[in-house]
């Protein structure tokens, strides 16, 4: 397989999608762990699905922005609530690569105030499936099982595509400022950060700085 | 395959033994997340390689004790100085599960003075492959790639499992307080808690809490 160097243009997205590309075939190449910070300081670590970039409003996605869906009664919720920032660790088994990727997270919630958000949480919604829709219907996460919400488990009642938004239903926005890219393979790693945005700049690209570094 | 319950007894370390049994065919199943904070409280993540348990002075292994090894020299050394815990999540493709593992954690290094933790370290060492224990000797990760040193890649001197333990291998060792073990293919989920030791108590497996809790 042909490894392309970041350095060549295009920078982490584009790489990143070719990652994805090479890795089609493993299911768990769509997974990857997402750490937070607890209310006492202590690191949080958990599996998550890759749910693509945010669609914007001209019908194509903003490569900043990565996207994950979260049960609004899940401790990262509240970790994020105090603590906006995650790091991503995502970990492609064919090609042996791995991406850090870090930056701020919003959460989009029923409460979510702003058009383009809203409709990027209802499309999440409908693009999930139905079982995993229905997980925004069992009792909330964490908690004792076997009280009397234990029978929510059984609702028969499996939202479609076209059924409201759970309330539960959040997606989270990685607004992304670094990443880091290690190859395996090659024994090769570069970092990439996210200047200011310089007013009146068009080209967002421009604002990635891309470095090699010592793996 | 069976699913064992965790409340049968025997605890997450038994479980997470079958795990690792169950998904030995896949290479990825010894890797995992480790999650620490950072200098500004923002958390960090990535990927390690499973190092086993710590042996102990009697030949077995000490079960409250995840080890994976490291880099003097890498942040997330830094990181545990300030702030010495960490949360692992461990996810296994064939199963179907996941562990987080949460707990504090001691880097084992060469200034270490402690007969049981310095012979770990050696074992560690040891135990590595010859390209792993390499990468020891190679130019301070995350530095700009490039410079005078670039020529420490090419060190012809591979060092085997005989040389001395290279000045910048650690061991870093995971002293877990607690557990929680997702099933993705039967959606259960059980949490482990491991209480205050209670002086004069033998056998330390008595001291963990299993719940079952919502997925």
């Amino acid at each position: 397989m042909a490894s392309v160097s970041p350095m060549d243009g295009g920078g982490w997205y584009k790489r990143l999608r070719e990652s994805l590309k090479s890795n089609a075939k493993s299911r768990d190449s769509r997974y990857f762990q997402v750490a937070t910070v607890d209310e006492r300081g202590r690191p949080t670590n958990r599996t998550v699905v890759y749910r693509g970039f945010l669609p914007t409003s001209d019908g194509r996605v903003d490569e900043n922005v990565l996207t994950f869906v979260t049960d609004r009664r899940s401790e990262k919720v509240r970790h994020l609530d105090r603590a906006p920032f995650a790091e991503v660790a995502w970990y492609f088994p064919v090609t042996r690569e791995q991406y850090r990727i870090s930056g701020r997270v919003q959460v989009v919630t029923e409460q979510t105030k702003d058009a383009m958000l809203e409709k990027a949480r209802q499309m999440a919604w409908s693009n999930m499936s139905d079982p995993g829709r229905q997980q925004f219907l069992w009792p909330t996460p964490g908690e004792v099982r076997g009280g009397d919400d234990e029978a929510q488990y059984n609702t028969t009642q499996m939202p479609t595509k076209d059924d409201p938004v759970a309330p539960a239903f959040c997606l989270c926005c990685l607004e992304v400022d670094r990443v880091s890219l290690l190859s395996l393979r090659s024994n090769e790693r570069w970092d990439f950060s996210r200047g200011e945005r310089i007013d009146g700049m068009e080209c967002d690209e421009e604002v990635w700085q891309t470095k090699r570094v010592n793996p």
